[in-house]
């Protein structure tokens, strides 16, 4: 992926999947960025929906699309063979083809060729562009939050997309940064940090949110967390990089086991807090948690909200869940602003 | 850099400089790994000399030597047109061609093509092995020692190099484990972090150090500091991959500013000490600091003793420069073992 926009407005992609699970980016795609996506392009087979109009590649290209985006993962990660005649109609029709899956597009020979022959790019988001620099640690203008976690895969983009949002309705200028593949194709841009070489990675958060405004908010989605031992290098580095002034702890109550580490229990909320503070003050003396966000799909609405007020006054701050809204979460986002 | 042992003895290539700090690669192999250069080879011009004796490519092979190692940098990171013919005449001697230099060996076509021709092989040590996974942070068997340092390059090799030395001189099993080119070219074999992808960095780190006999010791290069704010992320990654048993901080008394940070300036020994080791707890809650090493080479001898003695007390932790060596390293050596 390059910091540079994707070709938009998309077609979505579901090939043959019949299973919702397996659809999490294009469902995503349709939730955060409906206003760049025309249409879906299912193969027969495919049993789920996004709700955007069905169209093939031909007629989304004649209605303005300029890439068909893969929507679909498969359990290996892999592209299977029954989904090739699609793509190529794709590019046949005059669309890009965006990917944030594991294995490049450009290895698959069939494609390749068809790309080349049609003069069409074929555009892997999981790669890092060639220019990244060692970070300076320089302060930069404007100002930055950075969602940060109790562990991966709990809520972290999620965070990051609500909270940009709330702010622009709020009249705020205020981009999202995406920092992992479904988080750059709804943005339509951004930084696959996690494959970014070590010794870059804080140069690349510190590229994606360049100098700004003075009431301009980047509103950076974390990756990882300082507590994984698999990745805590690259949440350190993107903590340093971007020189957060808010950070928001994102949490799931419940959760025991960090995912994919074996033994390794989840750190409280507040020695979430307190290391993140720590190591965020080596770039950012003034830097603050404005609040928790905890992902409370396990749990019944009464639930939820009676966890949330306790927790909210144990902390002495902000809990909301951006899923559920409502006035939490407005008080999350205006403690953001430091209202 | 593979994991793999690379090709020994060496020959020491010094090419035409006339410069002691462009050198410091073939001096650093000279003295920490004297019993693997069979000689150097200079070209008409170079200045210095690393006192092994001097032969061509031609003679070194007939002693024994596998491969010529570039031991000479350039201002600009490159391989300068005077330096190729001198590389031919390795590989057509029969000598692989190992670098750690920025520039790939490869991409220079007249190398490249002589390489391919004489079935040798053109080696950089900065080049990471494919086949690294994603840390899982299981305790691995055997004991590990990692220095970290309050800022880059002020001792974190040659300590761990002269820690190593020390253990075997003490009749313990021990193994020094490079992180950077020009440990892997002394040690021949090692881990080059800073080009691992970011998601993979601490699986690199467990990679380098696996499993080993109850009362064998790691004794870990460390890289960057967790106090840098364009590498902390690096070293974060090493410290949870290689999940050390022991630490010993690495400082330079006087330095101000972090190298190539403009702005930052040095944490105190004891904030070092501090964050390492609660971060380090977090994969092995045994982790203890055993002391402390001071780069002195600003100093008189007195000035060195004085403040080493003063510190010492002060931190109650030995504090010794192993360049200076005496009873201060071999007290800081017996901390590290724990006696």
């Amino acid at each position: 992926m390059t910091i540079a926009a994707l070709p938009q407005p998309y077609l979505l992609f579901l090939g043959d999947v019949g299973e919702r699970a397996f659809l999490k980016t294009a469902l995503g795609l349709a939730d955060w960025a409906s206003e760049h996506c025309i249409g879906e392009y299912r193969l027969p087979g495919a049993a789920v929906t996004t709700g955007l109009p069905a169209m093939a590649p031909v007629e989304a290209r004649a209605g303005g699309a300029r890439a068909m985006v893969i929507g679909a993962a498969t359990p290996g990660g892999g592209i299977p063979d029954s989904w090739i005649d699609g793509l190529l109609q794709a590019l046949g029709a005059g669309l890009d083809i965006v990917s944030g899956m594991h294995v490049p597009l450009s290895s698959i020979a069939r494609l390749a060729e068809a790309a080349e022959r049609q003069g069409r790019q074929l555009i892997d988001v999981r790669r890092p562009p060639n220019s990244i620099s060692v970070a300076s640690g320089a302060k930069r203008t404007g100002n930055r939050l950075l969602t940060v976690g109790t562990d991966c895969a709990l809520g972290k983009k999620y965070t990051a997309l609500a909270i940009d949002r709330a702010f622009r309705r709020r009249g705020i200028a205020s981009d999202f940064r995406a920092t992992g593949q479904t988080g750059i194709l709804i943005a339509g841009r951004g930084m696959p940090m996690d494959a970014v070489v070590a010794d870059f990675c804080a140069g690349a958060a510190e590229m994606l949110t360049p100098d700004a405004a003075d009431d301009h908010w980047d509103v950076i989605e974390g990756q990882g967390s300082l507590f994984h031992p698999s990745y805590a290098g690259v949440s350190l580095a993107l903590l340093h990089g971007s020189q957060p002034d808010v950070v928001v702890v994102c949490h799931e109550p419940g959760r025991r086991n960090m995912v994919g580490a074996a033994g390794f229990a989840l750190p409280t909320v507040e020695e979430a807090i307190e290391t993140n503070l720590l190591l965020a003050r080596r770039v950012n003396p003034q830097v603050r948690c404005a609040g928790v966000s905890f992902n409370t799909s396990a749990l019944s609405v009464e639930d939820a909200e009676r966890l949330m007020e306790t927790e909210g006054a144990r902390l002495g701050l902000p809990v909301a869940d951006p899923v559920r809204g409502g006035p939490a979460f407005d008080r999350l986002v205006s403690a953001c602003l430091g209202q």
